[in-house]
């Protein structure tokens, strides 16, 4: 089949796992299409950890349309490598040679380096043809923060900030607490609804007051929730009736004492079972994140006033030569701007693979 | 003649008179359309201070095309009220009367509170139809220097800043002198075509030895070299050899020796005619011009890229409230965005108008 029919067809499976963004957690986002004599025969894609994968996902769906027996030389397209071992679920790579798949097509590698490639040559004895690497740097941009886990115990961080055009944090009295419009604000709730987890600050709590949740209805349907994780040194107070204690979810908020940011990020790791996560905070916890690396993706709201004055929205002691930004988006946002981009080092990591 | 057709015509005169921005100083650009019987008839703009004014420019323009007798009842469209005093050249209201032109339409009236409106009594007593304020504000914002220049003195001053998506002035090392891409700086040349005179600080010749001048030749037809005045302290010593000061158009430098930037800013209008202004320096000169409310409009580059740490893009005490900014423009440039907007001070006594 040739290069461009498959790329197309992992174009969807790509789609397929977008659904899956936020909701995996500790597994990654996986999407599945299933393709014979250039139709789609179903698709599929991981709902949530305990479901079944994605291929199995899109195995009953062409099951339930169109019976069994059309899987016999079907080619699966899946964007991550099918797994080989048995966990909690039987290994996916069972499946497709039990049902008859001819092809397996996938995008990325299994992220843990014991594992990758070796669902290829389970197939290929089982005489399944394989193609592996399809759009590998699209289908990792979907597995992130799951790759970043995996090779350093961390989660991928997103650094979210609301800012003046020349960098500041502070607000105009009686303007509320916002610096920016609704729209940015929506596009905030969208950002939620890709993490895990949020992690703010006890300084932000004390003087913001934030709700740090899904509220917009579209993100919230089979979504929980993301875990909210405020780190807060020791002997500092926390308001106790502050929503982030008192709400409907209450119980998905966690306080960590101490100022050590990257071990309450292996925590929310290894007892939350996060792997991406939002950075809501000030100048100064955002600061401490970067000048310790811990940031992989920022996204500036930049909203249209100056305010000048020491206030900066990211203190710490800075990086003397600067990080550059690779992958930048934009956008508009009624009078806002919109930037988005991978911090380099993450992005060099990544495409290391 | 309807409201629509007379925006329509208006919106041609402000085409040409959009021609003479940053060509004109100390006289405002002004355009003016001659139309009789929905045809345009000829056109013309302000080239320069001692050139004929625009409605002058398109009488002639209509005569070299098809003779005098034309313009008796026809109409003419001119972004500002038609001069009514002799000046270097004989009053416009004359010659618009001597040549039989039958109905007047301008933009904004005269800035100057002492001549505001009087050309439409002269007219009206010759028999001419007047209507004054079609796109008033959409002519105002050709004339915001000149305007500004009436009313206090002091010129417009659009700050111009590259920074990092946290406002930053940080540079990588090895990035040669530029924090922006190519494309930014090219539109750099086109802010410097709009302006009479660039401001700069002593600290940022000595650090950074910038020509600060047009070099794009789209952009310097017909065109005179801004202004370049260095801003430096007594005793601040300022690198001879520097381009500012040796170039081909070393005559059009001026270095101020003191801290009174607003001082500064009166001799350049009362010295050099500007009106327009650039304002092309480090963090610390900006903040002082924004916190004295010297900054008329703000034009940021942000480039894709982090700092952190202590050195800002805009110093200054800070304005605690926040500073408003209107009329937002953004741009994309590669990986760069821009965004302009007029600060909300400037804009609010504008339309004040
Ligand atoms: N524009 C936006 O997007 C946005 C978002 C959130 C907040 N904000 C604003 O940011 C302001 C607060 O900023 P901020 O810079 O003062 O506080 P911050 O950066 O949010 O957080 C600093 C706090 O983080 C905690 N912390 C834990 N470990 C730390 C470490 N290793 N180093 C430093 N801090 C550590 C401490 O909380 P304890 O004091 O509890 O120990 C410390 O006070 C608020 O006014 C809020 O409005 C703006
Ligand atoms: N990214 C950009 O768009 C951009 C543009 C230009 C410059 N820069 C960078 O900005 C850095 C310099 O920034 P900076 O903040 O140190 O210098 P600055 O803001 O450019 O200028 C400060 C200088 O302005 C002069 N000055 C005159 N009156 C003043 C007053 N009332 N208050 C304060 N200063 C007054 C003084 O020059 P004397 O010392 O001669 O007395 C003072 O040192 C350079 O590294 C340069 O690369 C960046």
């Amino acid at each position: 089949m040739g290069v461009e029919e498959d790329e197309q067809w992992m174009r969807r499976a790509l789609e397929e796992a977008a659904r899956g963004i936020g909701r995996t957690a500790p597994n990654p986002a996986v999407g599945c299409v299933i393709v014979r004599d250039g139709v789609e025969l179903g698709a599929g894609w991981h709902r949530r950890a305990g479901m079944p994968h994605a291929e199995r996902e899109a195995m009953a769906d062409v099951i339930g349309r169109h019976g069994g027996e059309v899987l016999r030389g079907a080619t699966a397209y899946v964007t991550l490598e099918p797994c080989s071992t048995r966990g909690r679920t039987p290994a996916c790579t069972e499946g497709l040679i039990e049902h008859g798949i001819a092809r397996v097509v996938y995008a990325v590698a299994d992220p843990n380096p014991a594992h990758a490639g070796a669902a290829d040559g389970i197939l290929r004895d089982a005489g399944i043809e394989v193609r592996a690497g399809v759009l590998a740097d699209e289908g990792l941009r979907l597995l992130r923060g799951f790759d970043k886990v995996q090779r350093t115990g961390l989660p991928w961080m997103i650094w979210k900030t609301a800012m003046s055009l020349d960098g500041r944090l502070t607000r105009p009295p009686g303007e509320g607490m916002w610096l920016t419009g609704t729209s940015s604000r929506a596009e905030v709730q969208r950002l939620r609804a890709e993490v895990d987890g949020i992690v703010t600050s006890g300084e932000t709590v004390r003087r913001d007051n934030p709700r740090l949740d899904l509220r917009d209805p579209q993100w919230l349907e089979g979504r929980e929730q993301p875990w909210r994780v405020v780190i807060s040194r020791q002997g500092r107070a926390l308001p106790e009736d502050a929503p982030l204690f008192t709400d409907a979810h209450a119980d998905r908020t966690r306080v960590w004492k101490g100022d050590d940011v990257r071990g309450m990020l292996r925590r929310m790791v290894d007892e939350l079972g996060v792997h991406t996560v939002l950075l809501e905070c000030g100048g100064n916890l955002a600061g401490v994140c970067m000048d310790d690396g811990l940031i992989d993706e920022v996204v500036v709201f930049a909203a249209p006033m100056l305010c000048g004055g020491p206030v900066s929205a990211l203190g710490g002691e800075g990086v003397a030569d600067g990080v550059k930004l690779s992958e930048i988006q934009f956008a508009r946002f009624d009078d806002d701007v919109m930037m988005r981009g991978v911090v380099e080092h993450a992005s060099l990591t990544a495409s290391a693979h």
